[in-house]
């Protein structure tokens, strides 16, 4: 991904990617998420095409200026393209392996700044476009999906603070496999399952 | 709650109750969640039934000591004595009531203080009780209950930090019987469903 040179590809001068990387983070520093690959080429000068060329997505981009250990475009990747049916489970497998890795720190930094209130808009950044690519997924003409993904959030930054902050046995250590059988159903019904009383809701009748 | 006096129980001194408050605030700080009543009641030196008489259940000493600006006895009697099959429900519906009200401002500083590293003995005592006391409503002798309750509190605290510190709309407005409906039925299996893989989750094959 770091300015691997083809033939016929332009690949700048020495520091063109340093150039890059200071435009990005003085753009997305002054207009947030809405800073465009086209006005960080303009600002460091350069052709757009080099800044993907160097970057790859703007969701990259986002994670080189914020210096995350990860590359979030395979989740991204396999949360567009998961059966709708199995969103839920690919969704918290995803994540898990995430917060397991090296990058798992980083995830738990983003949660400690976006629940202290001091939000680094660069973090969250991520954040909200994995939500807004799973609101999409599951969005219909009635129902546009925003309550089904806060309560994703609220089970997996709950998920994160019990495994990883207040790391609380035995989901502290419960493998993966496990872990996601036991609450992949909980995203998979917050995502796609009725969210109201059922019928059988009534059943013991005594409260 | 606070030294009703009726006749033939012994009322204490002006300023017992003060002195008392006292002796649970140094013991609870030296001894922990195993401070006893009668340990209590030695240091200031009354006799225990008048510990009891002022402040109740020692979950409620606990409570007054810290602060807390509930009775959480309420919430407990109602765990203990609700059906299996409606703990999920009730338990959502309880600590969502606890949030909303003015001593919801405490419970967010609980999840806070929890997240921070910084644990503040007594206040986490009245989450460990409350968990404890779910636990066992529903520990088999194959199943000890302790991932269950881990996961409930994931959720639980996943919600708390959703609705209360990041707001995150619109599960920060949502009336506290939708949010029921939408987050019961995961708490109801997370205490007493199934957890491990349904054998339709192979339906579709695709992943």
């Amino acid at each position: 991904m770091t300015g691997s040179r083809r033939t016929g590809r332009r690949a700048g001068r020495p520091g063109t990617r340093e150039t890059i990387l200071a435009a990005a983070r003085a753009r997305f520093a002054s207009d947030g998420y809405r800073a465009s690959m086209r006005a960080v080429a303009a600002d460091a000068g350069v052709d757009p095409a080099l800044v993907h060329h160097y970057f790859g997505t703007k969701e990259q981009l986002f994670a080189a200026v914020a210096e995350l250990p990860f590359d979030p475009e395979p989740v991204f990747r396999r949360i567009d393209t998961a059966p709708l049916s199995h969103l839920g489970t690919i969704l918290v497998t995803s994540l898990l392996q995430v917060w397991d890795s090296p990058a798992g720190a980083a995830a738990v930094a983003v949660l400690r700044t976006v629940l202290s209130g001091e939000v680094s808009a660069s973090r969250v950044f991520l954040l909200e476009v994995l939500l807004e690519r799973v609101r999409r997924r599951i969005a219909t003409r009635e129902d546009d999906g925003r309550l089904r993904i806060s309560l994703v959030a609220s089970q997996m930054a709950g998920l994160l603070a019990t495994r990883k902050i207040v790391r609380l046995p035995p989901l502290d250590s419960l493998p993966i496999p496990q872990l996601t059988a036991a609450v992949g159903p909980t995203i998979q019904r917050y995502l796609t399952g009725s969210l109201t009383p059922s019928e059988t809701a009534n059943q013991e009748g005594s409260i």
